[in-house]
């Protein structure tokens, strides 16, 4: 059985995130919704005639793009990675794509395998929206201090747990839970470039929607609606309430999984 | 009378170009294509309540961008400029934006009185495709010699007759040679950063197409397809046929219009 791994971009604007839903309804016509592992799954499918499992690295919420999400699949057939590649490229849509597909392995696994992940996160920081730009930011027009956010985000590097970061959402709550709510966050940058502020964030792991969730209190704090110190605090009380709003997919991009 | 400046930011993908279309039907009832100007101008008489005529820069083609067009109106009514604007964005569709809006002298044409104008054209040198950017950018899949294509387009930069780089919808040559075919180019960079190349043109005013149908030329010899040396031997000959294939409109976008 060969192990294949692929590197996956997507424009996640017009997918339901990452992860095939398994319908709760039993016999429930209704259709899944689209999703990259979906899609994916039927275009292997398509080319091996066969069912195929895709494990990817771990989801990304509906409306967040990746440039460098990884999935494996095992497979009997001979057929070169390189033109599995091509294959695969060929039956899928256009917001999807598969940038590189190798062989691996056969202990590869594009979850239990990575030591981290890195996620970027955009906003534009201005006061008029931008065609240009919009599909892959947060606009947010209150003025915001840089090296305030700079400095509050400093406090969460290292291990701690981000319980106060987790999903609002129970269900999710309790998948994250079984976990453990510990991670350890090793290189958190935020840079000013023009109009836009850029966080990126590498961890060993995240909770559902913990990017999202420590950005949008970073960008509380950053205009003074929450004050200096927060982030310390919030992360003390462990208590999904303290900390801000969810930031919104849109801005979010998995970058990268390294092994 | 005051006349208004507006400097305005468009995703073209869903835009049949700048201009809108006069029918050509007479009392045909066909719906006119949808454009950046007549969706302005319906702003403009919703907030006004009266007929406005917007003049724009110039066209920018079917699914070319602009991340500065300028364009500007004559209006009676009192409301501050800065209200316009935002009046403006409330009854914009998203993908496009006013970015400014100030009162200008009676004087200034948006066309007329622009000095230069500064095009960006963006390609993907990568033989996959990319979710992520291809809505701003060419994806071309051969091999480029980035600094021979610098080489041949600095034989573009001065005052040349463009008429090997005109349209070849001999409409558009019509309207085009009313005018003459020479111009100046003032400035023209090629820059490769990653996977991408970057093509930046200014001059004094564009044959319709013309920065399409250059880009196209350049990538030809670039790629190896016409050999070095065909620049200046294109441009000598004066005829379109002799030039390479314009370039699509994806990749294209207005960054800058000067007074």
């Amino acid at each position: 059985m060969r192990n294949i791994k692929l590197i996956i971009e997507y424009d996640g604007t017009h997918f339901q995130g990452w992860q095939t839903q398994q319908s709760r309804r039993g016999k429930s016509t209704v259709k899944s919704p689209r999703t990259v592992q979906g899609e994916i799954e039927a275009a292997l499918e398509k080319i091996f005639k066969t069912n195929v499992t895709l494990d990817g690295s771990g989801r990304t919420d509906s409306g967040v793009h990746a440039a460098g999400q990884v999935a494996n699949f095992k497979i009997k057939n001979k057929m070169p990675a390189a033109e599995i590649k091509n294959a695969l490229n060929g039956n899928l849509p256009k917001d999807v794509v598969v940038i590189d597909a190798k062989d691996v392995n056969s202990d590869f696994h594009a979850q239990y395998s990575a030591k981290s992940k890195v996620y970027r996160y955009t906003v534009i920081n201005c006061d008029t929206r931008s065609p240009l730009r919009c599909h892959f930011a947060l606009l947010y027009n209150r003025q915001i201090n840089v090296s305030l956010m700079r400095k509050e985000a400093a406090v969460l590097l290292g291990r701690h747990d981000f319980k106060s970061f987790e999903a609002s959402d129970p269900v999710r709550q309790t998948k994250d839970r079984r976990r453990g709510t510990v991670r350890t966050i090793k290189r958190m940058t935020v840079k000013k470039k023009g109009d836009e502020i850029i966080f990126e964030i590498e961890a060993d792991g995240f909770l559902y929607k913990m990017v999202r969730n420590i950005v949008g209190t970073l960008l509380e704090i950053g205009c003074g609606r929450l004050p200096p110190g927060s982030m310390k605090a919030i992360l003390a009380q462990k208590d999904r309430k303290r900390a801000g709003a969810t930031a919104k997919a849109r801005g979010l991009s998995l970058l990268e999984v390294k092994y």
